[in-house]
Parts: structure tokens; sequence; C-alpha cells
């Protein structure tokens, strides 16, 4: 025998029990983006590598899958689908009334080893809304993420909220060194502090400054917390925008002004939420307020969006409440013998048109062997097809579960196990 | 301003409107999927091309999207999805109970030129059920086949079901020389009978046998064409297929001999449906009975699928009704000054909770401007929150269609809504 074909290292297989639950948390998901008024587009799965290097630096491509296309331009599998989105709306979309509301749902890819809960693809549903910025539209977009969360299902989460001015600003006015500025940043990303503190000593800063850049960066908890700062226009906007979170419905916001986001182009409100059961990799959705449009080539216009991580949000939810079991079909239909096959195909088409998921044997198996199969595949009901029921154009229908079983008349058997399966 | 970045060639970007009728599409048939107890697999996008080129030869090599991974292993995106399906099979679902009844939704690649109808990134719907070959397997497959064609909405198209055995027996009777029978067999799947009968001239083969192949692969009609040949295997197990699609519900089935498909591991039964409308491109769907597993390394188990291209039957759904015009929104709330903002974001929030697509303005616009945006959008229904109505708490509801508006008590509106939409 030839050996096997493995699928490539660091991408995963799915098979139909985790597809199901994938496509439910999917699904639930897409509902809560359409009752927002947020349309989907879809993007390609590659693109010129350039429009990824020009959202997030030289430094990603390293981190992509990259080809030569035939006209020899270089293309990357996407590593993220909002340049993409915004590449699309600069395109094709900016001479349409605004705002506009896009949600999309892709696969994702990162070129680096594997590890826990990073996958080289992985899946993505984000939101982008163009052309507005104000309190109501971060509020707006946050509520949308949050009720992304929630119809996934998911009860322990925690969001933070903050805003990229308030450290921004600090550090830019303090420290008038660029370099200097961007490595703090860089440092307030990865919340490094201790690399932060010897900076500042090897570098010769002021001390206070960094006390200062800490305490901000700590600042955590209820939107009360904003009181024990100085006024600005980030804090009365954060302020603004978590009363009308309230309005939203949506209470479980807390500010975190720590949160900087590595790159250049988040111009205020920045968010995060975590699933505190992943561990390291907790963090599940992330996004802000940001201008991107013009580095491809658009007018300047401001948007706000976030990604949410698909593969993490499956894994709290499972991690929250146990997998139900999977069962591919309703009813599973077995003619008792050969005569009554053909029968039972009839019988398996008609309940199809019912909108029941019914499956019938197709492996000419005897009686016990088929209730075997049904049982092993979890199928809710039974339908055995035999000579004498067949002569009085009816079925016997067997519930799995309680083991009862009685005869019924073939035209009526698809209302009854739906009216059973209520 | 920097130039514009462009999506790559060959490639599509779809907006809201396009989006909301493919995944109804898509939909459609993944529900005629889940009816008929096929469950959905999900494959990594890009594969070790190896397993390409084993299912369908090295020619596919220049098909494909080819790159290194950092093993320097040479991986491709996928141009297909059965080699990945039955690659996961073999891998991991070899031992449980059979059949196998697998669907999958997913985007290929194909780097080609650009032309009407093909694109470098297309989309493919297909099922593989595995484990068994008989009469009724091979009709439950075409019956979903069909059954997702029906569920997209179509109407005008064909069904054509041969099988390989009859051409192919014949072939291979008569001719001795592989190679030789191996041509004829490929210049058949291009139905090229000039560059056949110009090699039957050029290698002196008998002029009969050109004549009887070109009769048989020129044999189509009802299933009564099949009573004008010598009875074989594969013309009473076609009799018996059509039988049982018949029990199925499905009797636009044409026998068509003439259906080769060019690759060698077909066994039985092959089958394809046509779009008329769709002109040169008119397939939208090809499959057929086959043993893929062990060339994969697997145990040989017979199978049977096809594949759907959504993208095809998308333009052919468009062909056949009109779009309907797409609205993001049910329901659009407009405040009629500042002071009533906050008072809408409650509103709009509530509409939401009940399952309504409903946006509020989010641009600060006066009432006249947010009226002609609800109109822009084609939202059905416009609710306008006044000072006077926010005392009464009440709004006023307008049906953007009569014209006709009410005051409505808030706490009725999604109801109000909800019932006029019906």
């Amino acid at each position: 025998m030839r050996p096997m074909i493995q699928r490539p290292r660091g991408t995963r297989d799915f098979g139909p029990a985790e597809m199901a639950r994938r496509r439910e948390v999917e699904q639930a998901m897409r509902e809560a983006c359409a009752r927002a008024g947020f349309g989907e587009v879809m993007t390609p799965t590659f693109e010129h590598s350039e429009l990824f290097t020009l959202r997030s630096g030289q430094g990603i491509i390293d981190e992509m899958y990259v080809f030569k296309d035939k006209g020899d331009r270089e293309m990357a599998l996407r590593p993220e689908i909002t340049a993409s989105v915004v590449r699309f709306y600069v395109n094709e979309l900016a001479n349409l009334p605004k705002p506009m509301k896009l949600y999309y749902v892709g696969n994702c890819f990162r070129y680096e080893n594997p590890q826990s809960g990073r996958y080289r693809e992985f899946f993505q549903l984000g939101a982008e809304l163009v052309g507005t910025k104000n309190a109501e539209t971060d509020a707006e977009v946050i509520a949308l993420a949050v009720n992304c969360i929630r119809a996934a299902g998911l009860q322990d989460y925690v969001v933070r909220v903050g805003h990229i001015g308030v450290l921004k600003s600090l550090v830019r006015e303090e420290v008038k060194d660029e370099k200097t500025a961007a490595d703090i940043l860089r440092m307030l990303d990865k919340e490094d502090f201790d690399a932060m503190g010897d900076m500042f000593d090897a570098r010769a800063l002021p001390r206070g400054l960094f006390d200062r850049i800490v305490t901000l960066a700590e600042t955590r908890g209820s939107v009360d917390v904003l009181d024990k700062l100085e006024k600005s226009d980030a804090t009365e906007h954060l302020r603004e925008v978590f009363s009308i979170l309230k309005l939203h419905g949506i209470e479980e916001c807390q500010v975190d002004l720590g949160i900087v986001r590595g790159l250049d182009y988040y111009t205020g409100m920045v968010f995060e939420i975590d699933a505190p059961k992943l561990g390291a990799e907790k963090q599940i959705m992330g996004g802000g307020s940001y201008t991107l449009s013009e580095l491809f080539g658009g007018e300047p216009v401001f948007s706000t969006g976030f990604a949410i991580g698909l593969d993490r949000v499956v894994l709290a939810s499972e991690a929250e409440r146990p997998k139900e079991p999977y069962a591919p079909v309703d009813v599973y239909v077995i003619p008792a013998g050969d005569d009554m096959r053909k029968y039972a195909f009839g019988i398996v088409a008609r309940l199809r048109s019912q909108a029941l998921r019914a499956d019938v044997d197709l492996m000419r198996r005897s009686l016990s062997k088929n209730m075997k199969y049904a049982s092993s595949i979890g199928a809710q009901f039974v339908v055995i097809v035999g000579k004498e029921e067949m002569a009085k154009r009816s079925v016997t229908l067997r519930d799995m579960k309680s083991g009862e079983q009685r005869l019924v008349p073939a035209d009526d058997l698809g209302d009854e196990i739906q009216a059973s399966l209520k």
C-alpha cells in the first residue's frame, strides 16, 4: 500500500460533529451582524502582498504564505481581512451612501510554528463601519462585537475598552525623540514594563514619566476609574461611549487604558474581548477606530471595526458547555427485507421533502444490523418498513430513546415525527 | 495620493447584495444535504501538491497555485475538494460505520487565464458517499445533486446520467493497444469525433468500431434508449438507478452514454447537470462513482460523489429570475433632534433584540437627510423619534412603500413591525 498522504502541518480537518458546532456559532454571529444592519462582503483569499505590508509593516512578510503570480507579481494568502475590506471599499464602494456597515467571515493564514490554539489556517468574523467617527459609532461597533459573542453562547468573557489617545498623547508629548516614543509604545503593547523600565534607565529618561505611564496603562475597572484621571477629549469620549453602550443593553464593559494595539493607524477607541477560560490564548476579539483607506490610495475616511477569532470562540464555548451529541439524522428508515427496499426509498424521499433529516439503508443490511447502525449514528427515530405494514400503507415508528413503537399510516409519518421532535 | 491597490487579476470582491444572493443559494443547498443525512466536513485550503497530482496527473501542476512550505515541501491551493475529503477519510474516518455521507462547501483555485464564468478563485459545494456501491447509492447521490439544484431555485437544467463502463469496456475489449485506448477515451471526453476519426485512419483501426463508438457516445434520451442497446451490467444498472430515482421523485434525468469524464478512477455511473442558459460554460455539476482512497494510502473503498459549481449556479439563477432588490435593514430609526438621539439608540437596540434588522442614524443627519438615506438603502419602515412622541413613550412608524404613518407605543413597536413584515 502507498504511504498515507497527511494534511499540511498546522492545518486541520473538521468532521461533521465539529462542523455542526462551528456553523452554529458562525450562524448565530451572522444573525447578530444582520440585525445590526451590517451586510456581508467577501474578498479574495489571496491579495497583492503589498496590501498587507502597507498595513502591518515589512515584518509581516515572514509570517505570510507568499507566492508569485503568472505575471510575476507577489501574492500572499491573507493574514487578516480588514485590509482587503478597506481595499474593496477604496476600489468600489467609496461613493456609496455612508455609513457603510460591512461584515465578513473567512479563513486567514499565518506562517508560523503551530502551537496550541494557533493554527496556520484560522477563521475570522469581523465587521467594519466606514464613514463616521463619534461616540455612538464606537458604541455601535462594540455592541455588535458583544452581541456576536453573546449570540455564540459565551457567558464567561471580559470586554475591555480603552482609548489609544490617552497613553499615546502622554508619550508623544513627553518624549520628543520619535524612536524612543515608538519603542515605549511597542513595549506597552507587549505589556513589557520591565524592559521599559530598563530602557528608561539606559536612556536616562525621567522616572516620574515611567510611573505615570505605568499607572495609566494599569488603569482598569468600571467607567468610574476615569474620575481619577485628568479630564481630556479621550476620557470624555469614553464616558460617552459607555453611556450609549448602556442604552444598547451592554453593561459588562470595563475601561482598560492599557490597550495600545501595535499598529499605527488606530485613531481613538480600542477594545478587546477575552475568554479567561482559554488561558494564554484568551483574546478572542480585537478592534478599534482607525483610518486606513489613504494607505491603499483612497480618500481618508474614519472607520471602526473588529475581528473575532472564530476558532477561539468555538474553543471557549466548548470549555463553557459540553458538546451536545451530534446526530446526522432525525430518522432512519429500515426496509425489513429486500421486497420492501424500494418502498422505503419512497418513504425517505417524502420525509426529506417535509424538511426532516432522513436516511435509509444503502448497505442492504439485515434488520438487526440496521438497528445497530441507527443507534450508532444517534437517530432519534427509526421507521421499519415490513411486508404487512407495507400492505396497509403503514410503517412502524420507533422512538429510539423510549423504545416505544407503534404503527403509523405512511401518509401521516412526517407530521407525526415533526410533532414528536418539537 | 498613493496609487490604488487592485485585487488580484481573475479574483472577485462580492458586495452585500451579491453575498446575500450567494448565501441564500448556498444555504438552500446545505439544507438539502442535511435532509439527506450528509454531514459537513472542512479540509485545509492548501494541501501537499502531491495529493492533486496523484488524483489528476502531473499536468495539473501548471493549473495550480504552488508554493513551498517552511519545511521546503511543495504545497498547492486546492483546485478541487474531493481529493482532500478522501484524504481526510483515509487519515481519520476509515474505521467509522459505513456509509459515510459527507458534504463540503469551499473555495478552490485555478491558475489559468481568467475568462467569462471562470475565475481564479471559485466556489464548490460537493458531496461524497463513501463505503457502498449499488444502484440505490447512485440514485441517492444523483437525487441529492438534483435536490441541491432545485433548492437553489433553478428550473431550467438538464441532468444527464451515463455509465463509464459502456464505452470503456467496448474500447478496452476491441483496442488491445493501451495507449490507443487511452487516446480514444481522451478524445471521447472532449467529444472530438473528428480527431478520433483521423486517428482511426492514421492507425488503420477498423471503421466499424469507430461507428459503434460514436453511436454509443451519442446515445441520449429517456431511459428507453437503453432498449436499443445490447444488455450489459452497465445498462441494467442504469435501468435500476432510473427506477429508484423515480421513487425519489426525480423524473427529469436523461441517459447520456457519451459522458466519459477524463479521470481514470471513475468506476461506473457518471452524471452531469447543465444549465443551458449559461452557454459554453453550461456545466454546473459533475460526478459519479469512483475509487480513490488507495491512491492516497488507504484501503480500497467504493465512493460516489459530485461537485457543484456555486458561481455558475448563482449565474444561472440570476439568468432565470431577476435579482430581488437588496435591503440591508427592515427598519431605520431617526431621532428628530439631538435630544432624542439617545432614546433612539435604546429603541434600535430593542428592535434588534426582537430579531429585526434595524439601524439608526450614526451620522447626526437632519430629519430630511435621514429620510433620504433610509429610502436609498431600501428600508421598509422608518421610525421617527420626536420630542412629543418621546414624552408619550411613543414613536412615529412610517411605511416607506405606502407613505402611511401612525403613532405607536414604543413597547409595541417590534411586534407591530414584525406583523407588518409578514
